[in-house]
């Protein structure tokens, strides 16, 4: 019997635990499902008899090391900065571990040990980072082998609401963590397009988001990630002339957005003395220049912006009830606090809520004849409820196989890895394709 | 004899070393001038015969202890967050310490042991803070003794070139910490206007400057500065309904400046991956909207910003040399250190070029009959030349002054201080009278 110990039994879990288990008996697995908060635990393993649910604390050396120890493969899906406790107790206890979140330097230090001790530390493997990856490199691999050329890759990925259950005028609701949504482009975003640099500070990220069609799905705004430069080195892509990673949210989504960032509330690096006493519009009053005094908070708002006041955006501002004279009630908070609490509430899931991932993967290749053709890879993927959402299922399925893979001797490389590889990405996408997570190219 | 050790012999110390040895006799004073390049401490001691040059590394904890050991009294000019390596010994050897750098949150733990042991720790002793604190409250504390109130406190300080020594269309050059210039405002402008609290984001901080008019002086533009609201308390203004402080530029620098900052160039977050190759035009082409692809880089520029390309703003930062092909020649610099490179030569005080200190308080003052009325009070000083700088006088007397007060045990509070109290203001202000560093009110 092989253990398998999952830290963390929070919101995109779901999916995880569910293959863990349905696979328990075939694999002869041991799945433990360990997080801070017992009966969450608990709620996640529901008594299965190849389960077994305990109460962890990471920072209980004692039972931190009596666990990994206790493990063949262990899956951490803690907070990124938390990862490395459990890291260094892996490579120490030559145990395996997964994590959905990028390579931290910290994390990378430990590849020589890991090496050593034969031991894989995979990383960067869950929906994006994870399936971006090995979707991408597939092709890229498939196109060198034949002899071509990439000269363009732009590549978006999205955790969005599904139209169907969608019921606000941002066509958002959140289905991971909300204050990655809010602080989402602070720094500048870094990409290259047509072999220039190009540099987009965050004060002019959501105003210049680009048009994004996807077949089928619908027309989206994508906004630029910080970092797109970094993914020529990982994708053997060092002289491509273009490279974008971006986001995509609903068509009008980065427009209404920048409202906020223009404002100020979105920064989060300092508390609002008295937020507590006041209210949402008097917290937007303190970000509007004092020289417009007259009309309505909405109007001068617009004014600001120097849009119409009927302007979807600052209809969708409105809707957020930003503008209402309603108290706080967030004790030194930052701005940035009191709009996620605000959006916590508006763009929560309901139980029967579908989200949806949508990822675009946009290629310009030239063969070997010279001849440039437009290569589109896209995939859909639509939640089941609010539980077993697709976000749950496209971070957790990834990190689910991968350990199989890792477990049965599948994957052999060691030291930290990131699913770049044919020897990774190939299982993996396959086996994800029989759980319709299925890539369409046109 | 009394033994005077001053740390860091850099651009703001001219004045402090010329007090020092000119009282030096009358004083019974040596003074050792301690710094990293022993040439520079003996290019300001000159063979003084009550002087003493040393080559002095902070980090060589035998020389410092060994330094603050034979000393009375130390001054640290050193950077800010390195005088807690002195003030600690300072304590720990019971030595009086000024520095001319806002009091930190480590150097404020150090109060009660400073007490304890009759040491001065006094901090903000210099220009602003420092001048600005002792100016502020001598009226403070007159307006309330004489039962008035004060509704409105604004005050603005700028280190500028003289009229006289101004070549260049933004009225600036260099009289202190170039990087400083480079990153002034970056995060969000806290203050309080007519009771309501306002936050100003640094994207908006250049675009909504005000206009300041000091008597005699000029119109400039005065933008705020990070934290106002601090003052308050610091004060005794707990409740004043508007507190304000902000920094003076020549009127236009700002809407000038805003270009940069729109653009994304006072970036220091990241480095610029191949910086040491580009040149500054292909470096602003990065930074501009690609869909601009006509006309020159200028007039694109012009486009980006809203303006003409015949506006005060584009010629001014054309002006700069950030639009010529000329090459960065800088290797992994940040966007901000390649403008700051490019203006240190641009910006540059010529050996006889004259600086300019210009600071102003404007209250607001409520008498016993409700009677309203504006004081301002105003200081105007200019430099001598490039090495005896207005900022240099204002900086480095109020840390001589302070000193010799301690010394000589006029000044006898202890621990933590900074200069908002009667016993230090006093005596500062009325021998800074004799220097003609005088305030003019109106």
């Amino acid at each position: 019997m092989r253990n398998i110990l999952l830290i963390g039994a929070g919101r995109s879990s779901s999916f995880l635990i569910k293959y863990f288990l349905d696979e328990a008996q075939q694999q002869d697995w041991k799945l433990t499902v360990a997080d801070v908060s017992l009966s969450l635990a608990q709620s996640k393993t529901a008594n299965h008899a190849r389960s077994r649910a305990i109460a962890f604390d990471i920072n209980n050396e004692v039972q931190r090391k009596e666990e990994i120890a206790g493990a063949d493969m262990v899956i951490s899906m803690l907070p990124a900065n938390m990862h490395m406790q459990v890291a260094k107790e892996c490579v120490e206890l030559k145990k395996h571990l997964s994590t959905a979140s990028y390579v931290s330097k910290e994390m990378q230090q430990l590849h020589v040990n890991a090496m050593k001790d034969g031991v894989a530390l995979l990383n960067e493997c869950g929906l994006d980072p994870g399936i971006d990856h090995m979707s991408a490199m597939k092709i890229i691999d498939k196109v060198k082998a034949e002899g071509s050329e990439i000269s363009s890759f732009k590549s978006y990925c999205g955790g969005l609401v599904a139209p169907e259950s969608n019921d606000n005028p941002w066509g958002y609701k959140f289905s991971w963590n909300p204050r990655n949504v809010i602080l989402a482009g602070q720094g500048t975003a870094k990409f290259i397009e047509n072999g220039k640099y190009r540099y987009l500070p965050y004060n002019r990220l959501f105003a210049e988001s680009e048009r994004v069609v996807v077949e089928g799905c619908g027309t989206f705004d994508g906004y630029a990630n910080r970092d797109s430069l970094s993914y020529r080195p990982l994708y053997h892509l060092e002289k491509i002339p273009t490279m974008l990673r971006g986001t995509l949210r609903q068509s009008g989504y980065c427009k209404a957005w920048n409202v906020f960032v223009q404002l100020g509330l979105t920064d989060d690096s300092y508390t609002v003395d008295n937020s507590a006493s006041l209210t949402y519009a008097q917290l937007v009053e303190a970000f509007l220049p004092a020289d417009q005094k007259n009309g309505s908070l909405k109007s001068r708002l617009a004014a600001f912006m120097n849009v119409n006041e009927n302007s979807e955006e600052i209809k969708m501002v409105e809707w957020t009830g930003i503008l209402e004279i309603k108290p706080i009630d967030l004790e030194r908070a930052t701005p940035a606090m009191v709009l996620q609490q605000l959006l916590e509430r508006k763009w929560m899931l309901k139980a029967d809520d579908k989200d949806m991932i949508v990822m675009q993967h946009e290629f310009e290749i030239k063969n070997r004849n010279s001849e440039v053709s437009t290569v589109r890879s896209e995939l859909v993927v639509t939640g089941e409820d609010s539980v077993f959402t697709a976000m749950a299922k496209t971070v957790g399925l990834p990190l689910a196989i991968t350990s199989k893979l890792i477990l049965n001797g599948d994957i052999k490389a060691r030291g930290v890895l990131v699913p770049v590889t044919k020897e990774i990405y190939e299982p993996v996408l396959s086996e994800l394709e029989k759980h319709n997570i299925v890539f369409s190219e046109r």
